[in-house]
């Protein structure tokens, strides 16, 4: 007959049943049972209990509710081992053995906690516990606990029933909480529960222990199939099939007499990781009142001084727990009478940087190896480094106000001022912390949102101009608040009801994508962490993958270096032209009446671009700078069409009511001048400017703009080499389609470039290199490897041509429900998809390196600073990703993570990659 | 020594030099020359004469301007057997043989023609001529062209100085033409010309006729280095190694007494193909008097009349020349005293009716095969079947007033109308040929289009609204005429100083993209042509791929049948909605305040749609109609945006100006409309509509379409197959780029078809598949057929997509620019481009199959109608291409054209495909 029942002693027996796999134990006994059985051989002091299989829960369901043959007698004797063991008798007035009963299944389901305290009470053995301990009212105290878990959990009594009847209770005897409940009290609590499920249950509470048992046991091999189950189950991926096992142990009593307390301690610091038993225990009380919060809890350092000898036992067990499991544990205790019990073990939860700390002091102590700690911290615990963040003790469970996307990680805080103008006016002179609230942003904005310490839109998508300049400039940001109307006009932001004003404060959590009303405190960013640094470390002697930094300035370069960047994989040209001062510029060579005109305009961009490529290579000394030449299409850097046509209008009414010659000559003035820009913006409008004329596309029909940026690059790196800096630039176009755009550009930079290095009367090492960012590229790599040197995957465009979707327009609209409905298994501008996208990324890498072997290759979408994304990087073979400055950390991790995961599989290095290859 | 020279009788030589090769034959002789040979060879009258080989001319061009050693001694030779065979002596003043030297390269050149007539002539011979003749008119005549040409050719003398000698001449006589000189006049003449070349070349005219043959025969070599032969070498793809050979040629006059004569003859009539001589010939004249136009030709029947020995003589030479080259002759004759020369034969040039006329009757007549026939007319010929065009005679050399693109072929004559209302009343009630003249179109328009017989568009591209719906409904049109300005207020057009107005004529030409001022006339369209239907019905024998039609209408499926189309490709199920009154139901739906307002509108839509579907199932009873579910995004049904923006604007400063209370209650009811309409617009508003929310994405947001577009397909099929109609409708999704979205949509499609099915108590067979149009789908293509049960490939979305380039934009744009650079070597939304989305292609068909092996593949982009596509399909094993039904008889040839020339190759199907294949 098969063993469905095995004392937490007979972990061996257990073992052997599944070949020793410890896996197996945990998905026969569950995680809860197999842990204390675990305890129990490593003769931790738990109290004695026996685990009931998932195999007899599955066999219970699959007959219908009908325990399998021999069950129930395995568990009488296993009541009966119990009895032995405690020398008290299970339904036994005189020396009461009282058990708890609880699910646990493999993987912990905490919608599906269900648990019976106290089983083995009835009316006479409660009499009976009141007599043995003196104690009438903690003998009461037990049975209505166990009448209310058995009534709700077994006999499925709606809770309000005893909710009713405790509120029934305290309006008679007028106190406020049951903590000042008599035992008489508690007496009257009992009849009335028990009538409750009387009515309810429409049967009395069985009085028989092992009736108690029974049915508990069952409730709990039934709670499987629960609604709340399933539910979590679909959400966290659990199979079906597991089943939960039961587990009934000898209950201990940490509310009975002076020296009993019960608790919860954390192995190391849950906050900061350091070295010391950390939790907090109650004196004469009973589990769950540490956790209900009803009464104040004293720190576990306080145990040290009241009871040490029973603080050492326990530091002891929790030290050998850690050598045990390696890992930091989170355990319950109950001190009964003065001694001590374990009731459960299992890994601590611990911030991001306890987890770092620990992972890195676990491997100095030699519990684990480096590779264990780095696989131990996820990326996404690096970035909790990054930012600042809303201190959590103050949120709390505060509603926010209002939900956007989460587009720029960290936490702002500041006044609401609507106008990019007073926001730089009121942060530079006033000195206030300001949060820029707007529709959208557009490029006059950026020096008030550099000015601000947050940014919030109520339009807009991940690739926003908000957006976009929020995470480069590491501004934190929540876009898109479709809750949000901001009227500009009156000065006010409403969400509902609710209005904000101009001035009101306001926190941002962009790492969440929140916004709350008023001024909640933060907690600073720590990247230089010496743990941190110290795992890091380690991670890039795991990694294959190279990282670099996405950067535009030099300031951002500097960053990026700091945080260990090593190169620069994408200087984006056009943010400079973005800045205040030299927008009037670039929207001249746009205006340029004639070629001459323009290249006027070009001249005067040329110094200013130089001076910032200067900047970059001084700050990237020795380190590869990837230069991409413009790409956005020119209207951007023009004023909004509706605005200018609305203005026109407007001006227009406004010049039949004039009367005054000087005022009608300022307004015709002003009408001539956007009537000309809404000209120039007019024609450059397309039905679908991210698929019109950007990128490369520019530079065929305006070659000077190419010129210029390629003199005003070599002009500098020229420069930098005479000043003994080590430069390498390299030169990438956007938005290559066919391969003779490629030819064209390269004929123009190798004759531009070398007459400067002839000028300069020096050279300098480049290269020259192409994006792959539309599907064509990908499918031609083979050809353009012929004349590009490196390539660079522009995954954010390559996904939107790949799906033929816009991202700023889906990510406010189908593509959320699309999400929503499983449609989608994840955002593709998120993670890559592997499977279309991913695809065309492996084709494009094999046939650039069938013809070009040292094609160095590489990705700078914002997939680069992904995980997910990063590892398949790693699996297609490229050379490196490039991120964010501020992702650098996170990339490093995930780099050898994906290293890492790689030598486990121990599989040849293609053969495993997700997406399927093409190959020709 | 190598053979330099071959006398005409020396075709035997000539070939075995060249191992028989014909091919080789043109090469070494070039085509004029081979002919020649090959005529005297068929013992055509052909005047004795011998051609310098290619090789000469390669070797005298390689020595640097010498002859190779031994040419001058072959050429004295052949010369001599010339005054053998003739009688006469070169350079004999008693009885003078005249000589004629013309190149004549491999591949016909026109730009490189040159000619020197008359070799053989001096003072003295002249004087010989006019003596033995007793014509000295006629003599000096000869002369005086000798040194015209001689000079020109040879000597390099401006033309300008022969003809101010003319000029002179015809001043001091006082005549009007060269045609009333005298003997002297032509005498005086030969004395300024020979001053000419004096002053001009600096040398006299060379006397020796043998050194007159060797400077012309050197200076014909010389021309195959001249610009004007290196341009047109360039432009035509002719190898510059080639070289060309010169032919030497007895002189014969038809200009020397009564019975003399010149002319050009065709074997066939060029304009109807049909078997009859056709041709003029002056009486007196040499052969550059018939193609100077200086006097009025004679129809080669009169010849018949006149000299009907000689008319037989050149119908016999005319059928023999067409049994040897098998295809229709263009002949040169002379008749020289009665006696016919012939001095030249070629391929003659035909219209599109000939061409089919004459293969057809060809092949009945034994001279070629069907094959043969099939490939002699190209796909572009049957075009010119197709549509009414501008009589070619009225238009000769007119100057259009404006270009544009040519979006939708044929020609459209009518009066301006700028409003598509008054455009469908003057057409209806007024019964007037209008042209509907716009800045663009919009759904609003489609009443006026369809009434007009053309449209013109000064803005948008070959998608344009415009141009879809005149290509679908068959009416001309030229888009994107950018030189004119349209201004609707005032009513005018404008095209630099010309002003058109309402009510003037104006003639478009939409083969060409050409706008002519006027009432041109035209020719008609002739499709049931009976040699065309018996050509295409030979096509139909030999061709793999089937050919479909995209139509909405049943009037269209109708038109679609009758050319051919074995069913419906693709019926675009939102054009329906684009009529005036089924508009406002759709906007309705759009504007719906709740889903029972929604569900209102949609129960509105069925029965419309129910009965367009009823009346595609009727007229293609037996073969298969592809429905696609409604595609465009929604804002395409609602006024645009600007309008409404400036509209409300408008109507707010009207308001200001209102002092009558109904007046404003009406303007602020106005206001409210528009401001709904403005609110939903821009809600609905895309950064990149293309990208958007449209296709599948449309019916996952909002199931009910879905389901009202499915009810009303299969209440249709239900019906008809009661009706005893064999329906097979198949309903495509288009825009998928997930499995997810087409499992999603199936389950809707068979839950609400097999509910109509039940209610109607019948089935009918359907089938359900996806189109292929983004890059995702076709990468994912494995995935999807395990779905879907037929692929179509929307071809212009998938290039928009792969190349990331907005078609609308580009037209008008850098794609342009990028043709006119080369950078792109052909327009990727004309023909497929075979390297990026053809490789795509490859793929989702390889991938498809490999997974469903009996998926039904087709294409249903505009690429479905154009031959070089076409020709891509079919290596790819696609099972039909679908094309507007005006393109269906085109895309029968081009398929058989593609069976032919794959059989031709003889090599396996898909190694001879263009695209390179992508293999897993």
């Amino acid at each position: 007959m098969e063993k469905f029942i095995y004392l937490f002693s007979e972990l061996d027996a257990a073992k052997a049943s599944v070949e020793g796999d410890w896996d197996q134990v945990r998905t026969l006994l569950g995680g809860k049972g197999a842990n204390l059985a675990d305890m129990t051989r490593l003769e931790i002091p738990v109290p004695p209990g026996f685990t009931a299989t998932t195999r007899a829960c599955n066999a219970y369901l699959a007959a219908g509710g009908e325990f399998p043959p021999g069950f129930w007698e395995q568990e009488m004797e296993a009541v009966a081992a119990l009895e032995q063991a405690t020398g008290k008798g299970f339904g036994d007035p005189a020396n009461p053995l009282l058990l708890s009963c609880r699910s646990g299944a493999k993987f912990s389901m905490p919608g599906m906690m269900d648990t019976v305290l106290n089983l083995g009470l009835n009316d006479e053995i409660t009499e009976g516990v009141a007599a043995a301990t003196g104690d009438p009212r903690f003998a009461y105290d037990l049975y209505r606990r166990l009448l209310h878990m058995y009534g709700s959990v077994v006999l499925n009594v709606p809770d309000h029933a005893f909710e009713r009847a405790m509120e029934e209770r305290r309006r008679v005897t007028g106190v406020g909480t049951e903590i000042e409940f008599t035992a008489d009290d508690w007496k009257a609590v009992v009849e009335a529960f028990k009538a409750a499920i009387r009515t309810f249950a429409g049967r009395e509470f069985p009085t028989d222990s092992r009736e108690q048992l029974h049915g508990a046991t069952e409730a709990v091999f039934r709670s499987w199939r629960g609604k709340r189950a399933i539910d979590y189950r679909r959400a966290a991926g659990i199979p079906n099939g597991l089943g939960t096992a039961v587990n009934v142990q000898t209950m201990v009593f940490g509310n009975i007499g002076p020296h009993s307390a019960t608790g919860v301690c954390m192995s190391r610091n849950g906050t900061t990781g350091a070295e010391e038993l950390e939790g907090d225990y109650l004196e004469r009380a009973q589990g769950e009142d540490v956790v209900a919060g009803t009464r104040q809890t004293h720190p576990i350092s306080m145990l040290r001084d009241r009871v040490p000898e029973v603080y050492e036992q326990l530091h002891d067990i929790a030290r050998k727990l850690e050598r045990h499991y390696r890992n930091m544990q989170d355990i319950e205790f109950t001190i009964e009478e003065g001694h001590l019990w374990v009731l459960q073990t299992r890994d601590g939860k611990r911030t991001a940087e306890a987890e770092v700390r620990i992972a890195v002091e676990m491997t100095k102590e030699g519990l684990i190896t480096r590779d264990e700690a780095l696989q131990r911290v996820s990326a996404e615990q690096v970035d909790a480094f990054l930012h600042p963040k809303l201190d959590p003790a103050a949120v709390g469970g505060r509603e926010p106000l209002a939900r956007g996307l989460a587009v720029s990680p960290g936490a702002a805080v500041g006044i609401i001022v609507f106008d990019a103008d007073k926001a730089e006016r009121l942060a530079k002179v006033d000195k206030r912390a300001v949060v820029l609230v707007r529709p959208d942003t557009k490029p006059d904005d950026v020096h008030g949102m550099l000015a601000a310490k947050g940014i919030l839109t109520s339009r807009g998508g991940r690739t926003s101009h908000a957006a976009l300049v929020a995470r480069q400039f590491g501004r934190p940001a929540v876009v898109g608040v479709s809750a949000m109307e901001i009227d500009l006009v009156a000065g006010e932001a409403r969400v509902g009801d609710i209005v904000l004003r101009e001035g009101d404060p306001i926190s941002l959590d962009g790492t969440r994508g929140l916004v709350y009303e008023g001024e909640l405190p933060t907690v600073m960013a720590d990247l230089d962490n010496p743990f941190l640094a110290e795992l890091l470390g380690w991670a890039d002697q795991v990694r294959k993958l190279g990282v670099r930094a996405n950067a535009d300035y030099p300031r951002d370069a500097e960053r990026a270096r700091h945080h260990g960047a090593e190169g620069i994989g994408l200087c984006r040209t056009e943010h400079m032209f973005f800045e205040t001062d030299r927008l009037p510029l670039i929207q001249h060579m746009i205006m340029a009446s004639d070629p001459a005109d323009r290249d006027s305009a070009l001249a005067d961009l040329l110094p200013l671009q130089r001076s910032d490529f200067d900047g970059l290579f001084r700050a990237m000394d020795g380190l590869p700078v990837i230069v991409r030449l413009i790409d956005p299409p020119l209207h951007e850097f023009l004023p909004a069409h509706d605005e200018l046509l609305l203005d026109l209008a407007g001006l227009k009414v406004q010049l039949q009511h004039l009367r005054s010659l000087p005022e009608i000559d300022g307004v015709l003035e002003q009408i001539g001048t956007k009537q000309r820009f809404l000209d120039r913006v007019e024609s450059l409008r397309e039905a679908n400017p991210m698929l019109g004329t950007r990128g490369v596309r520019l530079g065929m029909l305006i070659p000077g703009l190419v010129r210029m940026q390629v003199r005003a690059i070599f002009e500098a790196a020229c420069r930098c080499a005479r000043d003994r800096v080590d430069v390498h630039p390299e030169v990438m176009i956007p938005l290559v389609t066919h391969v003779n755009e490629l030819r064209t550009i390269r004929r123009l930079l190798e004759e531009e470039a070398h007459a400067v290095m002839a000028e300069q009367g020096i050279e300098v090492p480049y290269r020259f290199g192409t994006m792959i960012e539309v599907p064509r590229a990908a499918l031609t790599a083979g050809e353009l490897a012929e004349v590009a040197e490196f390539f660079s995957f522009g995954t954010n465009d390559l996904t939107q041509t790949t799906y033929g979707i816009s991202r700023d327009d889906a990510e406010q609209g189908f593509l959320v429900e699309y999400l929503r409905m499983d449609v989608l298994p994840r955002n593709p501008f998120e993670t890559i998809d592997a499977d279309g996208v991913g695809r065309l990324m492996a084709w494009a890498v094999d046939e650039g390196r069938g013809v070009r072997p040292d094609l160095e290759v590489g990705i700078c979408g914002e997939h680069g600073g992904d995980p997910a994304s990063i590892e398949l990087c790693h699996r297609m073979g490229l050379d490196y990703v490039s991120c964010s400055p501020f992702r650098v950390p996170i990339a490093r991790l995930a780099a050898a993570h994906a290293a890492l995961k790689e030598r486990e599989e121990a599989v040849p290095r293609r053969e495993a990659g997700t997406p399927q290859v093409l190959v020709s």
